[in-house]
């Protein structure tokens, strides 16, 4: 049913080129640590957990391509594509977290050959496909715990399959209410620039035989005024300590919107999204992308287009107090976030 | 300094192509009611105040055309026009304020000729065009009352020259606010699906050379979060008694976010987008549009894009409760607004 973004077959890299969905759907190889950073930027793979996931195995690429090399240069050549990949994108932290724990296979066997650590490397990165497959899973387990039966749900971006190890975050609760015949209707919002909504949720659903209505992104607010919304779900590109989050630019809208209208709003996650290191909202770093984006499709010349000024972050920051809850793994996170997501880490 | 959208010039009525802008900047002939039809659901003209002033002219040149003909089959004839250009559009009802205007030049003589009425007829749509653009300068010198200076403003869709008879609503007091000197800078979001702020007020404040930055629809909250939004303020299609009002789809989700950050949210309107004979924003009729209006940036095969099911209301009700005030020619209007609009129709 569901179709995996991501394969990794006799030690190869596939992604599907997401930027070509839904006119074409083809997998294409990311080779190395170089493409897979073009390929992230580009957004031809993109959601938080699939980022992540793409990185390791783009870390064990370069590792068996050095397999050869004397271990101190194997060190620091894998130091190298750690902080290129890190790069590739600022807010996701699951890129770090993935890149981390391949770092941290190879920090720590300073004694083991370099054939055995890419080795390790190739485990720990299936281990990360494997493990998000897995929380997805438990996410949508979770997640069926507060949606209604039937209910029409509101989503935003994309976070389903495409998006992660295989299964989806907010989708992937979706998903699990379709398998459980719960009678389940989905808004998509289109989510500009990219239309990841428009092109990638929409598109899934409707593969997947989902019900499904796609709008405008600013027709959500007169839906919940209508009452036409039971529940909002979306994902999470970066969670700080207190719960407040990263995600998709318009998330935040969303959410104000669903509080003003007493509607049940959600975001959903694996744990790897949370960064412990940062306290709030404030200091999650946002990326901001070129106008390009948003222009294109509007015909201004050349001498237009340079003259103008457009602002195209990428995310924008919910504060955790206006979230009805965060779904993880590990269940329902509730307001105030802080001392149970610290439990959960210790 | 101002492009007019509408020209009438010897007895001929010509519109900017909207649609064409900003890559075309051309104007195009409207010889006929059917043509004029055309190009009112085409979107061709569009703004509620526009479209009155144009369905007025169109009334003309069908009088016109039929000037040689016979008093009762000349009534008849610009009944079925008036009927005709009343259908064009739904919402915005300055369309059958205007036609109203000229159906009461003809419906009130009915011993003069048909030449005389003609005339009469020539004269009212040239009233309708002057006293728009006077209207609007009205409204622009009372909404520069409550534009704090400088100040950042949040306009959505397309209230400019374009959208009425040549100065504008919400974008003429940003007009006159220029023409002041003020220091103002204009967030313009980009009202997908047909990008009227992208495509029209953009380019209208770029020529005008008024400082302005284009963001997506969903970048507004994150936007009123950070305290860069000082004023919201938006135009309207139609008013009802109680000062609920249709505006252009988003409008009702910027307010009630402008509400929820406590930023001042009004809506500039000339009083003929007052309907007296609706109660209240329920009974506003809300036209809907095909769903190739949002699909057709997203390269849906065939029978994907047959299957998919689109929601695509041009407009959206907002409470007149949430507003801050209505800003018309005759002063601002605060709520409750039904004593004072009964007042000022008295």
């Amino acid at each position: 049913m569901i179709t995996p973004a991501i394969k990794f077959e006799q030690n190869k890299l596939f992604i599907i080129d997401q930027t070509l969905i839904p006119s074409k759907f083809e997998y294409t190889t990311l080779s190395s640590a170089e493409e897979t950073c073009d390929a992230i930027r580009e957004l031809k793979v993109r959601g938080a957990p699939a980022i992540g996931i793409v990185a390791a195995y783009a870390m064990f690429i370069e590792a068996q391509r050095n397999h050869t090399i004397e271990r101190k240069q194997f060190q620091k050549r894998m130091d190298q594509t750690f902080n290129l990949l890190l790069k590739s994108r600022p807010t996701a932290i699951n890129l770090k977290w993935a890149l981390m724990r391949i770092k941290n296979i190879y920090d720590s066997y300073p004694d083991q050959s370099v054939q055995n650590i890419v080795k390790h490397i190739r485990s720990e990165a299936v281990d990360i496909h494997k493990e998000d497959y897995d929380a997805c899973k438990k996410i949508a387990k979770n997640g069926l715990k507060i949606l209604p039966n039937p209910c029409n749900i509101l989503t935003h971006c994309n976070t389903g399959s495409l998006a992660t190890g295989g299964w989806g975050t907010a989708l992937g609760i979706i998903y699990a209410a379709a398998e459980k015949k719960y009678k389940i209707h989905v808004y998509v919002d289109e989510t500009r620039p990219l239309g990841q909504g428009a092109r990638l949720t929409f598109w899934e659903l409707m593969q997947n035989k989902i019900p499904c209505t796609l709008i405008t992104d600013s027709t959500a607010a007169s839906l919940m005024k209508d009452g036409k919304v039971d529940v909002v779900l979306f994902g999470a590109d970066r969670i700080a300590k207190n719960g407040d989050l990263a995600n998709k630019i318009g998330t935040y809208g969303l959410s104000v919107l669903a509080k003003a209208h007493n509607i049940p709003c959600y975001a959903a996650a694996p744990t790897s999204t949370i960064d412990m290191s940062i306290k709030s909202g404030n200091d999650i770093p946002i990326e901001q992308r070129n106008k390009a984006e948003i222009l294109k499709i509007y015909d201004y010349n050349n001498s237009q287009y340079n003259k103008s000024n457009v602002y195209n972050p990428a995310f924008d920051i919910t504060p955790a107090e206006i979230l009805s809850g965060i779904i993880t793994e590990f269940g329902i996170f509730h307001y105030p976030f802080e001392d149970k997501i610290t439990k959960t880490f210790r």
